[in-house]
């Protein structure tokens, strides 16, 4: 139930912000997208006001109320201008547009900002997208991968972005619920090399020639896993056994050779 | 370049099945989403065939052709009868409705069974969804995860769905291409955990009464990471020299012994 309420504080940090749309049957469109994935604010920047009723008709009345509450602007600039970060979505990969990121890698990087950024996502009109000049304003740009070269309808955009960043906040949410291991740190992991490296040498594993190769070798197979506190323990733990064994042999051996 | 047909291919054994749709709008809309992602089969299950304009208008002249193959038929069997996996697409979770899944987990599902079979989406009506009856003809359910109990438009759930499953196959295209390590069967696995078990025995790390507790943790240890052919190798031959380097002071004492 706490999880729920939280869910809905961050997606509250996250405006949908319409560009010039053309056609207000998109926003109504938009409109519904944005509620059905817990949006709530939705910005549109527009000379004229568009048209309630045909906005309506595609909002349905469970979204009626993100059209009542939508804030007008004629000046993309002062819309955007209490936003901390700001997503651009464009269809054209043009010469500016080099840093794309596919939504889902858009989400991955901004569900972490959401408990303290405002965060907007911002759509171009249906008939040319957002311009260089708009893209300005962005700190990230995303575009939804398409077979072809075809641009998608905007609600249509606006839906996929939203069902993306609502499944990210949701999967984090599950993910801090989940068991998180105690990971090793750098500290524990250099010990543990050190003490891992002194056995090899012991038993002679370790030739002069080859050392660094091998010891690089180990480091990323041991590094790769990322493995755990508990984990180092058990490793040092068998370093050191074999070690007190080694020196119990040795001692045998001296007190034999004093015989 | 070759990739990209291959996707097209695989794509193409797909179909998006609309049952009953009320609106032709939507058909058109479902039509463009569709085409946009690479999918070229739209069927529509309807008495009445849909106001021809009233679809172009929504599907755009890009999805035009769509529109002009479009499938229609009058009973749902029929519809689905040359199809060997039917995906039934829900918002509502009712008592029949406990195996659900997210989209993302049926792509993952259904992309290694589409070189060999064809494929439909089926999605309900606008108004009521997919009866208990029309679910009786799927093979996995899917539900897109809503802030509350909300209704999608019927176009932008099949633009979700068709964008999750050409990112689907998109990604399952990358993975083919990046490298994939041999990891160790379970035979390999199983000669490296009595390797181990040798060495541990022998410095006296395994007390006969913690020995079970040991064994199963340095499984757990080493199985959880997947580790490949290559370390398995490496590890066994530490095991190796540890127990030649052993030899070898049994034998210096052994030698001293007998002088």
């Amino acid at each position: 139930m706490n999880t729920k309420r939280d869910n809905a504080n961050l997606l509250a940090h996250v405006a949908i912000v319409l560009m010039e749309p053309k056609y207000p049957e998109n926003i109504g469109a938009a409109a519904r997208a944005a509620m059905n994935m817990g949006f709530s604010r939705l910005i549109v920047v527009r000379h004229e006001p568009p048209d309630r009723e045909k906005m309506l008709k595609m909002a349905t009345h469970n979204a009626t109320h993100l059209i009542d509450a939508m804030e007008l602007h004629t000046d993309l600039a002062e819309a955007l201008a209490s936003f901390s970060y700001i997503i651009g979505t464009t269809a054209r990969k043009g010469r500016s547009r080099r840093n794309v990121s596919h939504p889902r890698d858009m989400v991955e990087k901004i569900v972490p900002l959401l408990p303290n950024n405002h965060i907007a996502l911002l759509f171009g009109p249906e008939h040319r997208g957002l311009t260089n000049e708009d893209l300005n304003f962005c700190d990230l740009t995303t575009t939804i991968p398409t077979a072809d070269f075809s641009s998608l309808n905007l609600a249509q955009a606006v839906a996929i972005h939203c069902y993306e960043l609502y499944s990210g906040v949701v999967h984090m949410a599950d993910e801090k619920k989940r068991f998180v291991p105690k990971l090793a740190d750098s500290y524990e992991l250099e010990g543990m090399y050190s003490h891992v490296e002194v056995v090899l040498r012991q038993i002679g594993f370790l030739k002069q020639a080859d050392y660094e190769y091998w010891m690089r070798s180990i480091r990323r197979f041991l590094g790769r896993y990322h493995i755990r506190s508990k984990e180092v323990k058990a490793i040092r733990g068998v370093c050191r056994q074999f070690l007190w064994h080694e020196n119990q042999q040795q001692e045998t051996t001296g007190s034999k050779e004093t015989k």
